[in-house]
């Protein structure tokens, strides 16, 4: 509070202002240097000019305990949006940012000249280098702005829109508070997010245009990972889940009912699908709802009951505190016949927040991460809730008891019905890429600026120069890319389908890069945290929050293992279909063509580093893995079903191997998709984003050299020429890496850690 | 608070007792189900007997809100010390638990039976089964206390006594309170710790018997790891670190100046050493200690100074709020000459925790984890300090100002003095390990109970049946029993130490078993946690908070990184000794022939499955890999020497390659140590362990695969025998995991985790 009023006073004091930059500086990495203190005690005592309040007002930013992160962060802003307009040269000097906030008599110019020599040598020097220009650092080869065009696409002024959204310092990601203030500062960010329509694009043609479909809505899902990850949880679990829950499954008169107030949180909601005991087998969910039909006055109605306490509901977003409405799954009974799992939606607590009647609703309690997402549990008892309380696109009960439905199939109903969680795996994977994105810009910065150890009498390495630091990172920024490419492809293809289309092979990938970029997310993070050594483990510097926050990412909207599995089972239908109409060796032909005639021997004789820095090889041998592994399973699977075992065992029992395929598969998506992504630029970011295929290809290829030597792909020559061409790449690509992640277009404001910013020739603050 | 009073109630009220067992089972899962709180209800309001009183005090366990953990802990204390004496017989019967713990007249009994038929058929029925003995489950096939009397060792008489210490329901590890609470409840235990003597037994000769040496003191720092992490590590903070630094480089009088009221807690220290600057580098630091000679009345003294920001002390546990002294590492200068790093005993707080003159005190802030261990930033500006600071056993200065020191070389010295840091590199490697084990064992016991999916019409599968999840948590299993073991050998080589022993081969082994086996916690707890699904991610479950905790483990008490090159570098240095004493030829003759042997096609052709699940073919295969790496190493770097490069650049350049080595070597320690373990068994234990031994060494060469394949070690066929015995292993240990986890001995108050005690043909509480 202190730090907050004084600022107050110093933004009020003209003659104050040419202090600002000076005490940022001091207190930007979080603690005041006793030297630093002394400086700025001493240029404090020897100003004439300075009357006492503004004595105190500045004495006061010398206290022992260092200003909030907001008062900061406000203190920032100021600083910031006075320097914008001078030159670079005026930048270079303190007095030029000094003479730009406040006119200056001659006394005080003459003061502050002295006051940057004094600095000058002093320990804040560093410090006070992060808003000069920079000096010897050679220019990026490439432009970083054009490659975030890339990255951006065409949401690009959505994007930028969310990120003014968190780059308000008063949004800055919280840490160390108690769950109760981050649940209710996140609530209180969702609700601004609302009054600036952010919830309206997630229900295109009814809160907004319809043309764009949900593109800017995935957007600003994606683009909200970088800030706090509760925020980001609470948006998709309110506009995605709950409102879209009604938009996927409801009818017109639904959808007009609920999804304006939906998208204005005037009606917070949850999606009460998962049961503790039933988390990922969700068609055995055992909440149920039966239909009592009209007796007398009594219209027909239904009775929502929780059986057990294995069918409490579990887990749901919003539901502890905040949700008055939940999107209720639950197998429907009407007379003696079940119908499967069918959604509802049912008020659960009144406008006072307590409970409604029959209804009890708990909290999971304290977790790893997201604190600030409220998550609970709900148990209905014998709750009645009208007809049309039935999500009705999928089905419907008439007022005389008859169940329809336009799709005959329970069990494919049930699959349509979950088909449309496909856009929220899509929304997880990208937000949490986003969290990615940030460590590794985190990490990336730090390691280009902090030193330790090196070769006598030289100064100590930069941590970014060890081949075992590059081995750390480098990987992760190729993949982050590489998944960033993949996700939009998939991403494209599911705004561009079509109400009637078959989408499974989309769900199926879909699933399985949601998978792959979770883990590629907790695994990137991991090594970011580690390769900060300490320093990654405090807090204040983002990457303990993000990993923890993002772990769940792994678990939630499916079980990646789960995910693996169904895209494994979606290869193998595919293959199965195509074997049926093509005949199997016309259909290995074809497919598979040049991936085949690479084992030849005669063909593949050119194992040239040229060769296996190429897409077209690392594709080809990505390729042939995840084909040769396809029939192998196939086969295995065959074999076991003609032996009459059960499908289920039998999967089971080839699981190691379904696990392996998917994993194949999503190599091939990842690369195939960067490829693609290269092909479009045509600047000088190319070469470096090629390089950062190449680099990517390559990884894999070494990862799974075991199996290409063990299935005579390839011999030992072409695993060498792999193992040496990794670290070829990493020194490629180490002098472009920070640019690299500058393309992210994370704002400072999200950066936030204080070793994302020592880099004295890497001015952004 | 209420829960607590209502509480003692119960306790005091002998017909009361009865219900205990209900009230502990309906609220052990953490939340109190509809059925189990009506039936609860009803059996209340049938009671004629009740006083008023009674009822109220019954009613009051009925609320929404559930009994804090303590509480609970409690109450189960009361129940299990009335059931101990019971008949296995008597304790399936509900009203045998409750005649155990109050007379009753016939009335109440009938009561009770009535209140036994009704739950029979409830939800309750699981959670009342756990005290139940167990009915359909086969007994195992091993004794797991013999296994347990393996895995403790020696000091068993104290992992028991510190067992018995985390037992206590007061001693539950703590998690979402806020970190003052955190830092205040383990200082706290920190006190009844050092008052149960265990802080003693870090100083034998001084503070406890000389007999055993560290062995007790490492076995209750290894036993702590499986409560509140916090505890550990503060643990090792007081007594091993900055009570150590006195123990190992102070003269006899320092020593028994301040270690008794060390180990008492009377004097709380820090341990100085890493700077903002230099964290890895510690020869670099630049704290400096300058002696100035008498002058006039004032005696010759040093004084201390911090002279620039990077030179500030960072991340000290204990350092932020509850230090008195500290131990500064620091740069000697006597006169003009700079005599290296010494340490130094210097007062840092008053008795009331203020800050000294000349000292400034900050905290490093929140954290991913260890939130209970308050550490601290300490800056010096000028602070006098007496001549007798100076820990004597390396160096001292005379009256007169004259350094000397036994050591002579000054690297010699420095590296003397950071050799002290073995023991604490164990003692972090081993409670981390206890961790690991904690996780493991929840994960197993919960994976053993749940069930997802499934064959139609049959019980959905047990989790543990799958075989994606066996791959996901028993290489784990494995790796923890290989690493218990091989760090208990290090233990005992330091041990059993003289003190001129040249220990440089031991502390390299450390050094490397250190990040081996840290490396194993967290990628062992990450597998626990996501094995888990959600319930891995809820701080009640404890996954979460082992991991967090553990995560910087990898760091501290030396970079994971850098200590692998340490030992790399050591190893090189042992491999250029011995071709300089015998000749190449002869070194790789004596040293490796069974393995070199092996790469001889003629007898190697031995390629059956018994050969490969054998310990000698797989230790052969391990020691050739190593071996191999290693000379190919070696040569890279006489390369680059024999062109002069500079040999810091010269290590970085291949310092891939060095990592690769001493991964290989921790894999031979690590399965060697297996093999010596299970050859000292002769019960029915010895075939399950063995097996476990077996699947270790068969996952560290699939690891390996892509190098022996590309090495021509082996072909094709016996890298797919290695990928067929990996999943076969699986399925023979699987039955046997849940004893195997039994083993560790973890005591139910540290395992805790609702999720541990969900199979009610387990029951442990």
């Amino acid at each position: 509070m202190m730090a907050a009023m004084t600022l107050e006073n110093l933004l009020h004091e003209p003659e104050l202002r040419p202090f600002l930059p000076l005490l940022y500086l001091a207190w930007a990495d979080g603690s005041m240097g006793r030297d630093e203190r002394r400086v700025i005690q001493a240029r404090i005592d020897a100003q004439p000019w300075l009357k006492p309040r503004m004595r105190v007002a500045l004495e006061a930013w010398l206290a022992d305990a260092p200003p909030d992160a907001v008062t900061l962060a406000k203190l920032r802003e100021a600083i910031v949006s006075s320097v914008g307009t001078l030159s670079s040269e005026a930048r270079r000097s303190l007095v030029g940012i000094a003479e730009s906030i406040a006119a200056l008599d001659g006394d005080a110019r003459e003061a502050l000249d002295e006051l940057e020599r004094t600095l000058g040598l002093s320990s804040t020097e560093l410090a006070l280098a992060r808003v000069s220009e920079p000096a010897t650092t050679p220019a990026p080869s490439f432009d970083a702005s054009r490659v975030q065009e890339l990255l951006d696409g065409r949401f690009a002024g959505t994007r930028d829109r969310a990120r003014a959204f968190l780059a308000a310092p008063q949004h800055r990601s919280l840490y160390g508070v108690d769950s109760a203030t981050h649940r209710r500062e996140v609530y209180a960010w969702l609700g601004e997010l609302a009054k600036e329509g952010f919830g309206a694009l997630a229900y295109p043609g009814v809160t907004c245009e319809a043309a764009d479909g949900l593109g800017p809505f995935l957007a600003t899902f994606e683009t909200l990972g970088l800030g706090d990850l509760s925020l980001a949880v609470k948006f998709g679990v309110q506009f995605g889940l709950w409102g879209g829950s009604v938009y996927f499954l409801g009818t017109p008169e639904q959808q007009r009912a609920y999804l304006p107030r939906v998208a204005s949180l005037e009606a917070p909601g949850c999606f009460a699908m998962s049961e503790v005991g039933h988390g990922s087998n969700v068609a055995d969910l055992e909440t149920l709802v039966r239909w009592v039909p009209k007796s007398g006055e009594v219209e027909g109605h239904f009775v929502l009951h929780t059986p057990s306490e294995s069918a409490r509901k579990d887990w749901a977003g919003n539901a502890a505190l905040h949700a008055r409405w939940a999107t209720v799954f639950a197998q429907l009974e009407v007379g003696e016949q079940r119908h499967g799992v069918h959604a509802f939606v049912v008020p659960i607590r009144d406008a006072k927040g307590e409970a409604l009647p029959g209804i009890r609703l708990g909290d999971v309690g304290h977790k790893l991460g997201l604190n600030g997402v409220d998550n609970g549990r709900i148990w209905f008892d014998h709750v009645t809730i009208p007809r049309d309380a039935l999500l009705g696109r999928y089905a419907s009960v008439s007022a005389e008891g008859v169940y329809s439905s336009p799709i005959e199939s329970p069990s494919r109903r049930f699959f349509t019905m979950l088909g449309t969680l496909v856009g929220g795996r899509i929304a997880v994977a990208t937000s949490g890429m986003s969290a990615a994105k940030l460590g590794l810009a985190i990490a990336i910065r730090y390691a280009s600026a902090r030193r330790q150890f090196g070769a006598a009498s030289e100064p100590e390495t930069l941590l970014l120069d060890y081949p075992s630091h590059q081995r750390r990172l480098l990987p992760h920024l190729a993949a982050a890319y590489a998944f960033h490419f993949a996700l939009d492809d998939v991403r494209e293809r599911f705004l561009a389908r079509e109400p009637d289309d078959d989408t499974r092979e989309l769900e199926a990938e879909v699933a399985g890069l949601k998978a792959g970029a979770t883990w590629h997310v907790s695994a990137a993070l991991q090594a970011c945290r580690e390769a900060c050594g300490g320093q990654g483990y405090l807090s204040v510097n983002r990457l303990a929050d993000a990993r923890a926050d993002t772990d769940v990412f792994t678990t939630f909207e499916g079980d990646n293992t789960v995910l693996m599995q169904l895209l494994a089972k979606g290869l193998l239908t595919g293959f199965k279909k195509q074997i049926a109409e093509r005949g199997a060796l016309r259909f290995v032909a074809s497919h598979f063509l040049d991936s085949v005639a690479l084992r030849n021997p005669i063909t593949s004789r050119d194992t040239s580093e040229e060769t296996f820095r190429a897409s077209a090889r690392q594709l080809a041998l990505l390729e042939l893995r995840e084909a040769m592994l396809l029939q192998s399973v196939a086969r295995r699977v065959q074999k076991r079903i003609a032996a009459k075992a059960d499908p289920t065992i039998a999967a089971n029992e080839v699981q190691e191997h379904l696990l392996a395929l998917a994993g194949a598969h999503v190599d091939v998506l990842t690369l195939r998709a960067f490829r693609d992504a290269v092909a479009r630029t045509n600047g000088e970011e190319r070469e470096v984003l090629d390089r950062l295929r190449a680099l990517h290809g390559l990884v894999l290829l070494e990862k799974h050299t075991a199996w290409f030597l063990e299935n005579g792909v390839f011999e030992a020559g072409p695993a060498r020429t792999i193992r040496r061409l990794v670290p070829e790449l990493f020194a490629e690509i180490r002098p472009h890496a920070v640019t690299l992640t500058d393309a992210f277009g994370i704002p400072d404001n999200c950066l936030a850690a204080p070793i994302a910013f020592s880099d004295p020739a890497r001015p952004r603050w």
